[in-house]
């Protein structure tokens, strides 16, 4: 099995080096990755700039390609320029930190996984929740991914299927299990903070933590909150289908 | 009527001022938009570093705020900081170029407006494709968006409805009508330039035009080719229903 993996923390990123040493297990493992941390980069592109493309070593070993792009920007070089060879499976991550509920949306991770899907390819993002208060264990984490992993594969998915996959924090006790569970939608609570600069401009930074005040029921939020793996089959046709007929009733005038 | 207006093109981009001028027929109009494009920015966010935010003047008239940030900061900023009071509807547009099929994805136009759908607004985005050939004519294809807009007002939406409205290319003929249609989901056929730099390392570019080899029947993409203005109700649960069933089959082990 031919493997690419990339993430969006960038391919110095501890998260995507434990997830390597994991998926050598499955297959051929090939990194193009992000040169730089681009956390929150959810499904951008590089149209107006060019893209730098650097090979790796690791003790004179090639280890992958850093690309100073998005993640996304990473599958499109490997499929269509870098890889001698197509891969079968997309895996992006460990991502430091959770990707679920609404912040799938803003994901740099989970949007690497979506563009493996556009070009039909199984495609799994795979995110580590952490309490923060202490260096997350990605050796274990990555483990528990590459099991996951094996068992969607397993499962013999369909060209181009796409996955969810996030494991709890692993310092709040052993996993309970996987639960398999769609993408929560409810809001989570932000803040700004608003200083001045030493200019005299305004400006706002964004607050830590987001907190979701209904997590749902049945939601990858709430099972990563009590513990369990979650793991969400995505797709991404973002039509609401349910509100085409109702709009079909409009007798539009232009 | 209480209107947010952002894009992703940038506070001084023409789409966004003649969007402007019909959006003042329809109520209240507050601007807050980046302060330099950002075309292709996705729904990215900034997380880890402040947002600069200055007030911009025409005729020392107060127009609107400029921020440094993407699209979807712009919709955080304005709901949470800047504006005084809560808007009814959220526009984000007009974009100069379409958003339809899964560039939708991609699009910093389509993220704000899923932003302001998080805050549960009705929330539009509005997209002009052209042929690149002569300059946009965004007076007429506002026109025709705020004439859209006032529709799917008058349709009662519930709160929170997203939509995606493109308008055809006006150059090539008189506009044929209104389509109400899903987005498409088929791939886009891309190209890289590949280069050498100065110093020797090789770099990649994005060629310019996507090409969807497939537009699909009855979809966005296939609509706007035809001369049509596309609208799609979208929603941001990225969930693949179908899927979790089969998935809930495994007996998963970790």
């Amino acid at each position: 099995m031919k493997i690419l993996l990339t993430n969006d923390d960038g391919i110095y990123a501890p998260g995507l080096r434990a997830m390597y040493r994991e998926l050598t297990k499955l297959g051929e493992v090939a990194v193009v990755a992000p040169a730089t941390e681009q956390s929150a980069a959810g499904h951008s592109v590089t149209l107006f700039s060019p893209l730098i493309v650097q090979q790796v070593f690791e003790d004179k070993v090639f280890f992958g390609w850093a690309v100073e792009g998005r993640p996304a920007d990473c599958v499109k070089l490997a499929l269509l320029e870098l890889l001698p060879h197509s891969p079968d499976v997309i895996i992006s991550g460990i991502n430091a930190g959770s990707n679920a509920g609404i912040n799938v949306l803003y994901s740099g991770t989970v949007a690497a996984a979506i563009e493996g899907s556009f070009f039909r390819r199984t495609s799994i993002a795979c995110s580590l929740d952490y309490s923060r208060d202490q260096p997350p264990d990605f050796a274990t984490a990555a483990d528990v991914a590459r099991r996951v992993i094996e068992q969607i594969l397993a499962s013999e998915p369909k060209r181009g299927s796409l996955y969810n996959v996030n494991i709890p924090p692993l310092e709040k006790g052993p996993i309970k299990g996987v639960r398999v569970v769609p993408q929560g939608v409810d809001v989570y609570t932000e803040q700004f903070d608003r200083r001045i600069d030493p200019r005299g401009r305004t400006y706002f930074w964004m607050g830590r933590d987001f907190v979701c005040a209904d997590p749902g029921e049945n939601t990858d939020v709430e099972a990563l909150a009590h513990g369990y793996v979650s793991v969400t089959p995505l797709q991404f046709d973002l039509t609401y289908h349910a509100g085409l007929e109702e709009l079909r009733k409009v007798e539009w005038k232009i």
